[in-house]
């Protein structure tokens, strides 16, 4: 069985890693004679690889050569890997992809191609590294009705707030010694401002309500507003907060998504998740919450999600597996001002006392719960709204004038 | 498709409510033109049920009718339901099975009768309810070596563990709770001796190590022995008490597997497992540690999972799915006594004062950890022993004459 992997970088190369060292094993688990990689599509050169001879810049060769049943994408985003992934595909070649981005943004449009020429594309390492989750909602999960589904989905992030709210530290140090240490890039938007959690959860919600859900469809906020005493009142309230990428089904038919800094409670599965690990929370009718917990990045735990799904293409090399979903519509995604939610608002007094201001806090939103710690600065104020639409939230806080906000974070039940 | 299910109990009741609520749904996921319950075998009548006329006590009508592809085994136990499923792999049907008693004293011989027919044989229920863990174990993780596998396995002994660490409830109190709240039997020993968990670490053992692995070579202690003075110890140490199920790969092949109360620290993925809550720890050489969390018990969530493997079988139908393990040899399984762990050790000095029996613990053992709270007891003495074989650390205790043994709990490191 012949394979080729595009993309050498840190995925791709722990792909070939992966076979290399553990190749004929899992040849015999598959029932082959052998599995091989025969290219690997790269600009660069890599003469210390096991498998420097197989090297070519030329995509031509992989797509053309017939003996190539599987191909891996790691080459991330979406030019050239798109026009590869498509072209692979069309000529009938299994595809398995890390790509997060080309998921999101291609996943429908690409397992329309699959579907039609009867091979399989899967990207189980697409979200949650090496955490095994499409396939478990997939296969696993197939007897329930998923009701929600909420997650840690970025490492860097996790690690940012987990050092915020264990050692202190202020957002803009918290990066550095991510930066530092390797996890987030030199230009760290992707991860800090929840692009990369957000197209996780656009394939997630694809995937457990059945229709594409594109980025630009999901509210996305990142973490760069959280500062060191929004952690510290989270603490006063009895939690943490993470940054999560959530989406939930509506009676309508409709779903909501987004992906925002939020407040969860002490206790829950999710607040117990720390540094840069992942945990995606799972709500079907029948089994209830189920947890999926992991490194969600990193060459092996990534690379390892890689192969089995290249394992699972040679297992069903003649018969399709039955994985996709359909095209929603315009108004699918609900806006998120229409969502219920309750806020920690922290704000200032504008001229007037602490008093006075939550006074007339109380009077705009009815009872609310004032959160206090020590060493709060002189007419600061933080609380927790009542439940109901972030637009009427967001009204009321617009005409409250004896208060200035600072920041507002959801509240979740999680 | 014609199905039977063979016992009308909390799980297969389950398993017809799914399929009545949501047949033509599951008809579509798998391109079929419908999917119907043929037969329902139980000695009682369900006149309420939807399926009142399907039910009958002649397993030959199953095992004799071609139009029956998919037999779901819910009766548990060994006996009949070994010859019923035997006798339905052997006719050429797929069976789907959440009797975990049934898979760990004879899967070996299931799978392999399964594999020469070309059938399924399936039983993601039996471990874990509805979590997601055999599956992912031989799907997701397959491009993985698992070293290590452990787990909250069993929802009862857990809540009673849980009232009694955080109510700080007798063992027979929280018993009683659990008996009074439907989650533990009148005959509670299959819980509370760990049978349940054991027959469960089998399971996961034969599949995460490739061999079979049968109860009797478990050693399996359970959670009767467990005081709310040791619960209280095991805060003191900084974590809680937890009866985990847990096998390891050995360098020489041979795999460690053991049922017993262990001590796990705070803030590790199991030590927040409360209530009837499970929770599966797997290691793997790529991807490092996952953690699964659910519910481990219950008619729907137990229910989806069989549901889910009828689906799969159905998915499958001409087409074996790899899947099963070998048999052991003698040995296989090492003697718990030469597993490496450290303990707890809560004991009273016999006749002489507390400082002269540490004094003669520390000249036994060398420098251990001692463990102090508040109110102990006159004369009680806790303390945590260095790492060693445990049949060692038996012999150094047995000959420490200063002390008597009260208790002694393992302290994992997960």
């Amino acid at each position: 069985m012949n394979i080729a992997i595009m993309g050498h970088g840190v995925v791709g190369s722990g792909v070939a890693e992966i076979i290399h060292m553990h190749g004929e094993n899992f040849a015999k688990k598959t029932k082959q004679e052998s599995i091989d990689i025969k290219y690997i599509l790269d600009l660069r050169t890599f003469p210390d690889s096991p498998y420097s001879d197989r090297f070519t810049t030329d995509f031509g060769k992989i797509v053309n050569d017939d003996s190539v049943k599987v191909v891996v994408e790691t080459m991330g985003g979406l030019v050239p890997a798109f026009d590869y992934v498509k072209s692979c595909l069309e000529a009938g070649k299994h595809v398995v992809t890390s790509n997060k981005e080309l998921v999101a943004a291609k996943g429908l449009e690409l397992l329309r191609i699959a579907e039609e020429k009867g091979v399989n594309f899967l990207f189980e390492a697409s979200v949650g590294g090496g955490i095994p989750i499409i396939r478990p909602i997939n296969q696993c999960l197939s007897a329930n009705e998923i009701d929600e589904i909420a997650g840690i989905l970025n490492g860097t992030t996790n690690f940012i707030l987990t050092k915020m709210f264990k050692e202190k530290m202020s957002f803009n140090d918290a990066l550095k010694l991510a930066q530092d240490l390797g996890y987030a890039e030199r230009n760290p938007a992707a991860d800090v401002e929840g692009f990369d959690a957000c197209r996780k959860i656009c394939i997630l919600a694809s995937l457990s309500f059945g229709k594409h859900v594109y980025p630009e469809q999901v509210f996305t906020q990142g973490i760069t507003q959280i500062t060191e005493y929004d952690v510290e009142y989270a603490a006063v309230w009895g939690g943490v907060i993470k940054l999560i990428g959530r989406a939930k089904r509506m009676e309508n038919g409709q779903i909501s998504a987004m992906v925002t800094p939020a407040f969860i409670k002490n206790g829950s599965q999710l607040a117990s998740v720390d540094d840069v690990f992942n945990a995606i929370l799972v709500k079907g009718d029948a089994i209830g919450d189920v947890v999926f917990y992991g490194r969600g990045a990193g060459k092996l735990p990534t690379a390892s999600a890689v192969v089995a799904d290249v394992l699972d293409c040679i297992n069903h090399m003649n018969k399709k597996k039955i994985f996709g979903w359909d095209a929603g519509y315009d108004g699918y995604v609900v806006d998120c001002l229409e969502t219920e939610t309750s806020f920690y608002v922290r704000a200032h007094a504008k001229g007037l006392s602490v008093s006075q201001a939550s006074a007339a806090i109380e009077n705009a939103f009815g009872k609310v719960r004032f959160l206090k710690k020590e060493g709060m600065p002189c007419g600061e104020i933080a609380f927790v709204t009542p439940v109901m639409a972030e637009g009427e939230i967001n009204r009321i806080l617009s005409e409250i004038s004896e208060i200035e906000i600072v920041n507002k974070i959801h509240i979740t039940d999680y």
